[in-house]
């Protein structure tokens, strides 16, 4: 899901693995590609490059992936199918923290294979196709958290516009926590980094739930009747009237 | 900057002018090349066959046209150009606002010629390679409004993640707003479609200045020193608290 940006170029570091799966030619082919990508770039490598160095028959290749393209994205279709079945199963819980949690498989696909990820992403911001390809399958989780929060937000007269805002909202604090994991070389553990954005905009929509991973302790129980009372000056911005708010109900 | 998405298949309709323009062959070009798409569709249709159509030589098509895909959204470029024109001279006022004014350039471009803007939202939801270029375009629009908010956001930490999500943020929901007026044939005035989508997130981030566009009465000037109370259950949930806040600053 990182998008791309047209940053300084940056050199793929020879060598790395791909990612981890069932399928051995699948895997070899991932990897003479790869290695071949950075070698001798993108687009000067052919199918029958990959084959060759893999030592399978071209046939082989189309059967795991329909083009060029497809091998340097190998997970993203295993990740997507994932999203949507998680995403069918959660029809409970604030709908804005499903869609984070949903996000977050997005991120854990990355981090199951930081040298891969971060090799493709180098690659990515340098060959336009690539751009393009990645532009449409993060367009493809958007529409897919979109759908699910549309539906959850069926009795809403403004539910489906809130629902592409949100979504368009949540894929990109994803991938911005995400590109900054990226770019840093994929060292150290990439979660915080988006957890942190997406926690920016759960916080706008008021979303109640702590998140577990972050280690804050949760607001206490309270009772029915209690109130909390916020004095502002008028010419405070909403959002700091809206940080004061959050803040008061958190200390307690 | 419309989206699309996997709905029902439409027809286009026959015929429809090109979008209004300077160039008169520029202008052939576009009016015979939907003339053909819409006969034909997009993918059977070639460059000669739109040249032999406009009557005029194939280098003609590629003096203005790089690709097939470019004769399909001919003023996205001249957009984009005003856009960041635009955003260049706009160094002050509320940075949610002047991004609202700038995705407005969009829905105007797309306003200027209803039919031609129609036929070309049924066509590119036809054809995957037209959606892939709107795409691409969609990222320019969205990348050119966060470049913009990134400065505009330089002294804060979080500038960043603040600018990338709310630039996703508007863009959604100005194609929100174009795709209802798009999807109702293009009839009427498709501003106001746009405006109330824009309004949704000008609300989420608490945009201060009033719609000029929406008849709505200015809020009435303040004291600095005055102040609003808010009191509400501990067990409401935020966005109400918001709506709260939202009224009481309104109604003074």
């Amino acid at each position: 899901m990182a998008d791309v940006r047209d940053e300084g170029r940056a050199t793929a570091a020879v060598g790395g693995p791909g990612p981890s799966g069932k399928a051995p030619m699948r895997e070899a082919l991932i990897e003479a590609a790869f290695q071949l990508f950075v070698e001798h770039g993108f687009e000067r490598t052919t199918v029958d490059d990959i084959v060759a160095r893999a030592g399978v028959g071209r046939r082989s290749f189309f059967r795991y992936f329909p083009s060029k393209e497809d091998v340097v994205f190998p997970d993203h279709e295993r990740c997507l199918t994932e999203m949507s079945a998680f995403l069918a199963t959660s029809t409970d819980g604030e709908p804005l923290d499903v869609i984070c949690d949903a996000a977050r498989l997005v991120m854990r696909m990355y981090a199951a294979n930081p040298e891969f990820s971060v090799q493709r992403y180098r690659l990515t911001r340098e060959v336009p196709s690539l751009r393009g390809y990645e532009l449409s399958v993060v367009h493809r989780y958007e529409r897919t958290m979109a759908h699910y929060l549309r539906q959850r937000y069926a009795g809403d007269p403004n539910g489906a516009l809130r629902a592409e805002v949100q979504a368009a909202a949540i894929v990109a604090a994803h991938n911005n926590g995400l590109r900054t994991w990226l770019r840093s070389g994929g060292h150290g553990d990439g979660a915080p980094a988006v957890d942190q954005s997406l926690a920016f905009v759960r916080q706008t929509w008021g979303s109640a739930r702590e998140s577990a991973e972050s280690g804050a302790a949760p607001a206490p129980p309270s009772e029915e009747d209690d109130v909390v009372v916020i004095v502002a000056p008028r010419k405070a911005p909403l959002w700091r009237v809206v940080q004061k708010i959050e803040k008061a109900l958190g200390d307690d």
